[in-house]
């Protein structure tokens, strides 16, 4: 896992050399080579190996699916929207280019994940029509059906009354799984997976994806600001809707509980050994303790 | 060409239903419907009908780049960008919607651009290989290599002393050129052009994207607001470089005249009738009054 992605960051490294007009190739990588887990390309090459694909049809993906999750950190983080300051203890890219590149970093990040699938990923190993199939794919998690669709409705639900299960289950399927699921889906498209298995992978990335955001709102309320490395109880604070909140804690846990255990039964058949990068995955989401 | 855009402005106006989440999907659609020539997709059209392709072919595509062309205004309308508060006459996006929503709004047409060009051009009539050639043409437009590095050179220029053609004909080739060429580019590949009449087209649309810069350069200077139908002399005022300060307005005017004929060399050889669209636009824009 370690050694995937440093091998993403080598990939994203190269994939945007600093050229003119310098600024914006700046903005683009400040963020991108910012570090972080590097968790949705290193989903997506599991999933290429899964379903027995080679690592290099699934690294132009890979690295894709991380320039769209920066792209919509930094977007998600200008002052008319959640107005972060900082991320990851650093300041956030319209800190430091301003808003107006900030904006256009974005978008630059946006098309370039697609120019850099078609081009980079091997022509040699995997055939046009799977990239176009992928290129959907990708389309679809970031947009009104993806990525875009939880923030909308999250940034107009804070505080508002009235929010049910359903609702906050919509923003995190889309804030959150949507682009996972491209991850994966990415994945077993390019390594030659069967329809079957790219169905299986979606299911699992839904899963965890949520299960992610049930163990997140957990950890809000259970633990100490000191445990978690950041500001415990805020979104109490924020007055934000949680599962916590609205099925108690408990039945948050048997939740977490079932999805994760939904999701790695989505695995059965797969080859064990490879199948392990994602059943650890599962297991890390649901058992963190921050 | 009148029927062209008709059914283009039909054609966008199915890819984009509005569905939950309503606001974002009418936000979308309030800006990619309000009107305008729809130069973009009818010369899309008109490229793949020049090579021998029939419309269908191409209109997924024209479609797609109306939405980048909507995207891009929609993002340059920020306030942290030009902070324009009208367009054609509406209130920008982010003054009906927010500029939240305004920002998701592009990012989402941006995104659905490539979805729907790879979903929604017919694959009996298209083969992947030239569909993942479309994609990259169409990606490589829109960043930092594209109208994204037109932006980010021109926002940084004004009031900047020692700018110079070089310069000058970067943005307009970037901002302006970028995406006419995707848009020609994009229909000659998908209705079957060989590599030499997809570069013909290609060198077409910088010398058409161009030559509206140097003419819309002229007019401002030239013409009175009335006869613009917009304020003119405003580049003067906002102390911005344009080909007349640079070259003069006799060199301007030389400089159209090359740029006119030269883009129209690049149809010789091609079907008269079917080229017809093309040299019309080439003249309209070279001889236009406003």
């Amino acid at each position: 896992m370690i050694d995937k992605a440093t091998r993403v960051n080598q990939a994203l490294d190269m994939a945007i050399p600093v050229k003119h007009p310098e600024k914006i190739h700046e903005a683009m990588r400040y963020s991108l080579l910012a570090g972080g887990k590097r968790v949705r390309p290193v989903l997506c090459i599991a999933a290429c190996e899964l379903v027995g694909g080679d690592e290099s049809a699934a690294m132009a993906a890979a690295c894709a699916v991380e320039m769209i999750h920066t792209m919509s950190l930094i977007h998600d983080d200008l002052p008319c929207m959640d107005n972060d300051d900082l991320r990851r203890g650093k300041p956030t890219t319209h800190k430091v280019f301003g808003e107006d590149v900030a904006v256009l970093a974005g978008d630059s990040l946006l098309s370039f994940a697609f120019e850099h699938l078609v081009k980079s990923t091997p022509a040699e190993k995997v055939n046009a029509g799977k990239v176009v199939r992928a290129v959907g794919e990708l389309a679809q998690a970031i947009g009104a059906e993806g990525l875009v669709a939880g923030q909308v409705v999250d940034i107009h639900s804070e505080g508002v009354d009235g929010i049910g299960i359903e609702e906050l289950e919509f923003i995190h399927i889309h804030k959150t799984a949507k682009l996972l699921e491209a991850a994966l889906v990415l994945g077993a498209i390019l390594g030659g997976g069967t329809d079957d298995e790219v169905e299986r992978l979606r299911r699992f990335a839904r899963g965890i994806g949520l299960l992610f955001q049930v163990v997140d709102d957990i950890l809000d309320v259970t633990k100490s600001s000191e445990e978690l490395g950041k500001t415990a109880g805020k979104d109490l604070v924020a007055d934000k809707v949680t599962f916590p909140k609205l099925m108690g804690i408990e039945k948050s846990r048997e939740y977490a509980q079932r999805l994760n255990e939904e999701a790695k039964e989505q695995l059965d058949g797969f080859d064990v050994d490879k199948a392990m990068p994602l059943i650890a995955l599962a297991d890390y989401i649901g058992y963190r303790q921050n």
